[in-house]
């Protein structure tokens, strides 16, 4: 039985601890869904002011130069590198993951003619497999088609059609980890390459892109790395792939010289040749200053803070009358999941409103899971004691039956 | 002969002279580069605080219901709506102009079927061509092919080959307007549809999109929008158009229903379907809140008073040395031209920076342009008089020759 002492001791022994006050966190509230919108660090503050008020403000458009936004892709790219294991040179920060696969598709099937297939697996994130689709519904079937399998079936469909492997790391409902490296090789002994999807695994687990020969990956600002709403996402592309890179959406950022306003596309060197337009400034300037939060922590820490985190999260659940409701849809081997687990009820969605309203953002995915993510540099130990206890008192109180919750807003 | 005290009351008799208390500009210097970056509006001050520390710190994800960041792309189109005479339900703000360019191309060659050619004109603003040329080589020449004339050869270029005309409403380097209404009569003749990139005009001239039978339009944020840098941009498009729009970018906020999480991809209603990935929040809310700024102004007192700081600063250059020094490349009409001046000099690199120095701020373009902007909301004409006697001291002086500006930086 664990009891709240045992839970202070572990927020007394945890290294990470101090970082928690490098955020603004709501008083009085916990927030376990830094999987969809990391909280704001403070350091993000003092940035946006300096950017808006002396770098806009006062040096209007010299401050492409002379504040270095004009680098800014390439140097967020860098901060991001040593996150995900990749040496200098193969990350930049820009656009959307959408836009951003886009641009890996066209170019993975540039790069293995006379293959079509665009292998993904059921319950793959739905803006992968819609970026698939519509690249496949602009280039005709015969040259760009959709395949999912399930993922049991995944290795036995790679065949010689399959151009690319289209995967998420880490299932965004489940929370399922896909094993990255032998899937990779699997794809690589057929001739083909995998994009990998890290939104929900970047900053949060190890990833070590170069050392697994990851071909081509794309991840998401405004979670574990706490970039703020909507904060620009970033693409890797290994060293040994940068001569054969041919994306499509070519705009001038990724000319190789934007400012010559040559009449040719010429497209810059390496990662560079993957922007497109103008990035927004604000919110790469506030990614890049989240980015400095993480900087004095370890992958090894901040995964073993999560998994911690989960666990005593699992083993609450399964000392009390909530083990009987809720019923784990995530791995149980705590290696096997990211950092969130998701609960399957029938009331799932009122549960989490009725959680909501006593405190405790998690979030709901149809069609009936309870989704609670487990962001290490902000979470505490008594965070989730407490947030169990609440939980309790919601399924005690019968809340989470309200009509209210028949008619489900637009985001949870 | 044009004295100060002319200039002086042309200020005191200009309605627009009060706006420019709406903005922070830097003590002592003159920026006549709003058509690059617009000035920063007070009103994003506060907004952008409180989106950071209200919203995204306390509110953290319910923000995306409880302030309306989901429907933020929806709400600042409309903002932009009245601004360039499209009617509600046709504008939607995200992306860049070059990324929404894209989705507009390739549209426009699935409502031509048997159609391969996009028509552009020579000196079209680089990007603008180069998203062409991305489509063109990802679908290959048979299907789409980027065919560029001089404009003068435009409306006799337009032959049952053309799918799309992509055309700048007003030139970049030049300053000049293109005959829209003509010109898409033309291509409508013709079968054709014309796409009109607004970077230079919206805001600053009226353009009429709905009374001119506009099919599709793209602009920019950041210009004379004052959306900050990097500002998301917009697209148009007529509704007729709306149950025809096939764009390949079809990420999760283009679906009618995104938290459904559904396999496939179903467009949303009308231009919500041009949506893509998530949107970056931080700077959507910043141009969302300079809209503000030009809200209690009309289209007609903007021009006019634009056309009256360039006609002024025209009258300057003609009675002094300067003259003899500076070529007009804008029309000399002053109604054929935008809200900017491009003038042609042998050292006009060198020109633009020793302005600089002395504290006026304008920008070069290749290969000998010195070009200059007027942003009717915070220009005055005193500031005309003053940068013309500076370029005068500069010319006189002879900083310009100084072999500093032999090395050209990366953005001017």
């Amino acid at each position: 039985m664990i009891c709240v002492n045992a839970v202070k001791a572990m927020d007394a022994a945890d290294p990470l601890a101090y970082k928690r006050g490098e955020f603004q966190l709501p008083a009085g509230k916990i927030y376990l869904d830094g999987n969809s919108l990391g909280a704001l660090p403070l350091s993000v503050i003092d940035r946006l002011q300096a950017t808006v008020l002396e770098q806009w403000g006062d040096d209007l458009i010299s401050s492409w130069n002379r504040h270095g936004w004009i680098d800014l892709p390439q140097r967020v790219g860098e901060k991001i590198a040593p996150l995900i294991g990749a040496a200098t040179g193969q990350v930049i920060c820009c656009d959307s993951i959408s836009v951003n696969l886009f641009k890996l598709l066209a170019t993975a099937l540039h790069m293995r003619p006379g293959r079509s297939v665009i292998l993904s697996v059921e319950g793959n994130f739905p803006t992968d497999l819609y970026m698939a689709q519509g690249l496949s519904t602009l280039l005709k079937e015969q040259t760009c088609q959709l395949q999912q399998v399930s993922e049991s079936a995944l290795l036995d469909s790679i065949d010689e059609s399959v151009a690319v492997l289209l995967l998420s790391h880490v299932n965004f409902r489940s929370g399922a980890i896909l094993a990255m490296q032998a899937i990779t090789a699997a794809a690589h002994a057929a001739g083909a390459l995998v994009i990998w999807d890290l939104a929900h695994s970047a900053g949060a687990l190890a990833v070590e892109l170069d050392a697994r020969n990851i071909d081509f990956a794309v991840g998401c600002g405004y979670k574990y790395l706490n970039g703020g709403p909507g904060a620009p996402a970033f693409i890797y592309a290994a060293r040994r792939h940068h001569s054969a890179i041919k994306q499509p959406l070519s705009g001038w950022m990724g000319h190789r010289n934007p400012f010559a306003f040559e009449p040719q596309y010429r497209p810059g060197e390496g990662v560079q040749q993957f922007m497109c337009g103008t990035p927004p400034i604000l919110s790469l300037a506030a990614l890049d200053a989240a980015l400095d939060v993480l900087a004095d922590t370890s992958i090894e820490q901040r995964r073993q803070k999560s998994l911690a985190l989960g666990e005593l999260f699992v083993d609450l659940v399964m000392q009390c009358e909530l083990a009987d409701a809720l019923q784990l849809q995530s791995p149980t081997q705590a290696e096997q999941r990211g950092s969130q687990l998701a609960w399957s009820h029938p009331q799932a969605y009122g549960l989490c409103q009725a959680w909501i309203e006593h405190g405790v953002t998690a979030d709901f995915r149809e069609p009936d899971i309870l989704r609670v993510g487990f962001s290490p540099l902000y979470t505490s130990f008594r965070d989730i004691y407490e947030a169990v206890e609440r939980l309790r008192a919601v399924l005690a109180s019968g809340t989470h039956l309200d009509p209210r919750w028949q008619q489900r807003e637009k985001v949870t």
